[in-house]
């Protein structure tokens, strides 16, 4: 059984509540899983390229603490045991650091930081380092450095997989990782989950440290996760954010579940360029799932969001990322700009040659722009929207920097929008679309209302597996 | 017995525990009490010049709001009639806003935030609006537009109140506020709070919101609040923080009260420039202040601290506050820069001239040393220092350039510390140096921390009343 549990035809029990309970439980060993999530990525994802480092024996090896400790009659801690993928982003002690350059960062940036330390103590097995875009600049996932991971829900051709986080959607797709860290700083979480059919979770600003991270800005940068399930994904913030023993951890989320399941959410749709901008088949999908989430004691509220197109023009602008980005490489990796990708170098020096004062301003109209977004709330909790307005473009199209700019562009629009105007995010995978590639749908709250986005994410994600909207068979446990 | 509540003598029994409950029992009306406070800024205030905007009419119809309030049988709320004064920075409906400039700002700003709202809410009542600095951006408390508010401590001779909430502590002293509103970007709360023998808390960095309020630094700007007595102080940021019916508040102060009096508190006290450049006398009356806490079950740890040397540095190097004061100023209020006092024109100017990059850059050193920073906290819970460095100055003193910047830099120096490494920090009266002026004592924590800092200045608050350390009279109730 065990070399089996990862198989794509077994995925329906391969979410972490039922992991853990078989680790808990002494029916499963991590080592087992591990060596299994290590055979999963050596044959489902032989050809899809999710990692930059890859080194099997060092994951055995925590596998193995993992086990002892249990064994040792320490109390099983949430995520203990559970194979995690890494985006090259994070510092992660003992394994080479690129940020998907083509150079090797200094040793200093493999110093880990909270979110690392935290599932290093929670005894979680760390799989393996995900690619990501040079510096995480980009959406698309594209690295010509490295190769680009291949979106593994088109067979036939070379589709992107989406990024920045580009290896972390397909880890969890081929089965060697349950959860994914990611970082987020437009898009680079809810993005390439949403092309792989993956959840995604962008937290709030602020809310995890990014010490330990390769900033691309500081303006905007957070750490998030991906996982299969949005149930996994509640797990897993719970236990980031408060680490402890599992049942701990799972008594929390069953009670958070306990309260939602009594609430009616209010979800506001507006009418401007999320939906305007999106492929139809893409835009019919997600109203259909919101159509279905009204069937659930659900209201949908229709709303102006004028900030939602300031946030694009800010950006459209030259927003500060170009900005803080050069002023980063310049000061800690001095020589390195000439080493970018010149696909890449060409966009960041457009960005970066301005004034102090027109930074200022900048960020000034996007404080305005946050204010004035928040007091939308007072009518519904969520805003919900497409999280991607375009399918998966093909790596051949996006070769060029003119094929590559628009499509960048837009792919990054939705979720720039939750990122710029101070949300957290969620996105929820809830069907195919016309050329059978994933489809998001994407809910924002107002910071520091992940719970809420969970909660709601739980919900919408009980439905698509009722009505079989998405054509895959993960299960939850919803009796959490 | 109405007429002289807020007397001098009578201050003692002016605590807003004790008001309260005389409001809450009808045993004193708001009304009453507004008029006393009225009455004290009209005798012992009278030549003290403590507000810009002075309209007792409409403080008394506060008062008469909040009276009716109670007699139509509505809980008694925190703060409900209680007299509030409120820095000329904060909008306030129906008021004029000049923050210190020569002309009146548009009415737009005189729109109110989330603190001035809560208060409004809870049926407090603004006395009137006190003098700054113009547009904050200084800490002695001077303004050459409006005259300099006199520092109640020195009856001989005109010494600054410190600033930028200048009128602030002022109003407290005379006796026209239980409360002040303020606002502090490098010290603005703490420095007059100290000048004048008051408690100041400045907040964690985003902890309130500083919409409403006209910006100097989004970067550093945070509100805070000036009081008498630290339980004064705890009462009302429970009362922002958690607004509600006053038995509920009070309530949550007490139980707060009774954990930290089981607890001991570890005090980090570096040998730095904190201490080094601090007058001999100021800083014997705070390690008296430190050793009483000491015997009391308090353990001082000695410590480096290079990040404080560093933050100073950043702030000499020009820190960000000049160029954002620019950049708002041209984007907001175009022409002003001209109006400015000579003074601070010229300071601003010499801040602001630098590249976005350039900008970022010392953001970047700022992260740096805010993460050291609070790696220094596992060895202790607060750092403690002297407030402010040199006795308040006389105005003659800094009436020119040259004698105005050396001692404004060094007069804001221990307090700039706490606001660059993202603290939150209190000052606390605790004697009076070789001038007969008060001195206080600070505390920092790490952000988000300000019950900490309030139950720790509790604890000296009872040491420096026990000990008659500073001659005046005022009480607090022990039992919450």
């Amino acid at each position: 059984m065990t070399d089996t549990i990862l198989d794509f035809e077994c995925r329906f029990e391969c979410d972490i509540a039922y992991l853990s309970e078989q680790l808990m439980r002494g029916r499963l060993t991590s080592q087992q899983l591990t060596q299994s999530a290590i055979d999963q990525h050596e044959t489902s994802g032989a050809n899809l390229n999710a990692y930059k480092s890859w080194q099997p024996e060092k994951a055995l090896a925590m596998a193995r603490q993992a086990d002892q400790a249990l064994a040792a009659g320490s109390t099983y801690q949430s995520l203990q045991g559970i194979p995690v993928s890494v985006k090259d982003i994070y510092g992660l002690e003992g394994y080479p650091i690129f940020v998907g350059a083509r150079t090797e960062l200094p040793a200093k940036w493999q110093r880990p930081g909270p979110v690392v330390e935290t599932l290093a103590q929670q005894n979680a097995v760390f799989i393996g380092k995900t690619h990501t875009v040079e510096f995480a600049y980009g959406g698309l996932g594209v690295n010509n450095h490295w190769g680009t991971p291949k979106n593994p829900w088109d067979t036939n051709h070379h589709r992107v997989p989406g990024g920045s986080s580009a290896g972390a959607g397909v880890s969890l797709w081929e089965g060697s990782a349950v959860l994914a860290l990611g970082t987020d700083t437009a898009g680079s979480v809810r993005l390439p989950a949403s092309y792989t059919g993956n959840v995604g979770l962008k937290t709030s600003l602020g809310l995890w440290s990014t010490d330990g991270i390769v900033p691309l800005s500081p303006t905007f940068d957070t750490a998030g996760i991906l996982t299969r399930t949005v149930v996994d994904s509640h797990i897993a913030f719970e236990t980031i954010q408060q680490p402890g023993a599992y049942d701990e951890v799972i008594a929390r989320v069953a009670s958070q579940r306990a309260v939602d399941s009594k609430r009616s959410f209010r979800i506001g749709i507006d009418d401007g360029l999320m939906w305007t901008t999106t492929e139809h088949s893409i835009a019919e999908i997600c109203l259909t799932a919101l159509s279905a989430l009204e069937d659930d004691a659900c209201e949908l509220v229709s709303f102006d969001f004028p900030e939602a197109e300031r946030a694009i023009e800010l950006r459209d602008a030259g927003s500060t990322i170009s900005a803080e980005l050069i002023e980063f490489l310049q000061s800690e990796l001095p020589g390195r700009i000439d080493e970018l990708d010149p696909v890449i170098r060409e966009r960041i020096k457009m960005g970066g040659d301005i004034s102090a004062i027109e930074l200022l301003s900048r960020l000034r109209q996007l404080r305005i722009a946050r204010q004035d977004a928040r007091r939308r709330f007072e009518n519904f909790d969520v805003i919900a929207s497409p999280t991607v307005p375009l399918s998966p473009p093909l790596l051949s199209e996006v070769s060029t920097q003119k094929g590559y700019m628009p499509r960048n562009l837009l792919a990054l629009q939705n979720t720039t929008v939750g990122s710029f105007l101070d949300f957290c995010a969620i996105t929820v995978p809830v069907g195919l679309d016309r050329l059978g590639m994933p489809v998001g749908l994407q809910f924002m709250a107002l910071a520091r209302n992940e719970k809420l986005l969970l909660n709601i994410g739980r919900r919408l994600e009980t439905i698509v597996r009722t009505r079989q909207m998405m054509p895959f068979h993960y299960t939850s446990n919803n009796e959490i």
